[in-house]
């Protein structure tokens, strides 16, 4: 098989073929998806040598200066980091993760890490896929620790969480107060919570962290592998930075990260055959008459059995 | 349209009559499968009347005889309760909801209770869908309050948070030492959670109540119509259980019912259409050749994408 011309230089760690590469999985040309599996495919036995680390809290938590903070550190260290974004607000807004230099205008002109925004098109689902394969694309080229940002928008979280080999949640340190704004069920994806910007208020600070830990006690199973943690963290002072990556490490123990990885890469496998089952069923259905027969139900005059029924059988002529 | 003969005896409230119906919907002779709907169909105008409450719990936190004291207090009081089981289980072992008679004997005998046994049939969707139904019996029947039970297996949690108006999650007073292994995910369901048994440890319920209270408040979003509350009852001295009750009267107030059946209508009407999707594009399936190319994206030799794409491609000749 030819080996595309983005393979030897992305391998050997250069950025701008990196860059090119992750650009060309964004492409809905179908002739630049088909080079893009190409080259995926070329490097998939490249793939997997980092830990991916995903993240996510509600705007104002200072998601970007952690994550600078972390790569920083990481990076400084001899890591190489990369940053990528998950957004699908992108594809209506242009971004709420805008202008990722001038986030991270420190992390961004470090030799150790690459920054990515997110695909600025398509659904979740596309977002999700073309950061599923970024992720690949930046450990062909070496990197070793990912980090994958999301706004927090619809089902970002999920997404992010069925990508990454573990799962932190950024809180503030009134945290204890409501959580601002949290949506449900992102607690229960966290393996790690971190009170941030813990420096501005330490009691309060203190006292969210033992609220969460209370709170992750109770949302875990008994004899699961890996008991969620609450941490605190400053990224302006540096305090708890070195403390989030040994939690990263613990977890990294403590969980089968290998069995997790098959587990995701089953469950999206999946997702895709039945997204194509419901885009191939779709096909035959008539939007007017889906939406006159939902319509009965929703207002109770068919049960949903009876409607999908009377959808799905010949149209009496 | 001929009306159903069972339709006249079951909106008196016969109860031979609805236990007739459901057992006609449980069926899955075709020409049984037409008549309950044709029946649902007629009966459908009589239907929504009652509060629907979800309850689960891990075994041993004492369902039973919790949902009975709660039946009792509501029968006694001039209502009439339903309760209905969802017990996926139950298709392979026979049930571990058993014998409901022997379980809640002084509920089965009550004038103004009806108890009706999981479905031993079937998928959990099946299972679902069958008890969805019987609600609608139920209701029809004049049934104003129905309790519908989860063994709390697979994802029959979230099947039955979706059939019903609220949601109630039982623990033990220990709770606060780990939960006892409920599963990730559905504190995140529950409208209020019960410390039960709390006459055994007072103590310890009242802690238990105070760490539940604080973990649902940080599960909460932010402007969310209501606030998860954690009361303590006991089934064996009756207290707590008139509290109970007070606070599914609170729900009802706070929250729009009639938005999320609506929504939970919507959303069983989609699952249909997607179930007969997949099952149509299954058909068109090798299962040889799609266990294969998901053995290949396992193994990582493909990515998802490809494998999907393969699978999806004609094959070459």
């Amino acid at each position: 098989m030819p080996e595309h011309p983005l393979a030897s230089p992305l391998l050997a760690g250069d950025r701008r073929a990196l860059a090119r590469a992750i650009t060309l999985t964004e492409s809905t040309r179908p002739d630049h998806e088909a080079e893009a599996q190409a080259l995926l495919s070329e490097l998939l036995p490249h793939t997997g040598r980092s830990i991916r680390v995903g993240l996510t809290g509600v705007p104002g938590v200072g998601k970007s200066t952690l994550i600078e903070a972390l790569g920083l550190h990481l990076a400084d260290g001899g890591h190489r980091v990369a940053v990528l974004a998950v957004d699908p607000s992108s594809a209506r807004t242009g971004g709420s993760i805008m202008g990722d230099k001038t986030r991270m205008p420190r992390l961004t002109v470090h030799p150790g890490a690459y920054i990515r925004p997110s695909p600025s098109r398509g659904t979740l689902g596309g977002v999700a896929r073309r950061t599923r394969e970024a992720i690949l694309l930046c450990e062909a080229a070496g990197y070793d620790v990912v980090l994958v940002e999301t706004v927090g928008v619809g089902q970002s979280e999920t997404q992010v969480a069925a990508m990454t080999d573990l799962f932190v949640l950024l809180t503030l340190p009134n945290a204890g107060d409501e959580l601002q704004g949290i949506k449900r069920g992102i607690m229960e994806l966290a393996d790690l919570c971190v009170v941030n910007k813990a420096d501005t208020d330490p009691k309060a600070a203190t006292r969210a962290q033992t609220e969460l830990t209370a709170a992750l006690r109770l949302l875990t199973p008994r004899g699961a592998p890996w008991r969620p943690r609450a941490l605190q963290a400053s990224a302006v002072t540096g305090a708890g930075i070195p403390e989030l990556w040994a939690a990263v490490g613990a977890y990294r123990e403590a969980v089968d990260i290998a069995a997790r990885r098959r587990e995701q890469t089953g469950a999206w496998f999946d997702d895709l055959l039945r997204e194509a089952a419901w885009r191939a069923f779709q096909a035959g259905l008539d939007p007017a008459r889906l939406r006159e027969l939902r319509g009965e139900v929703l207002a109770g005059r068919l049960t949903p059995v009876q409607g999908v029924g009377t959808l799905l059988s010949p149209v009496p002529t």
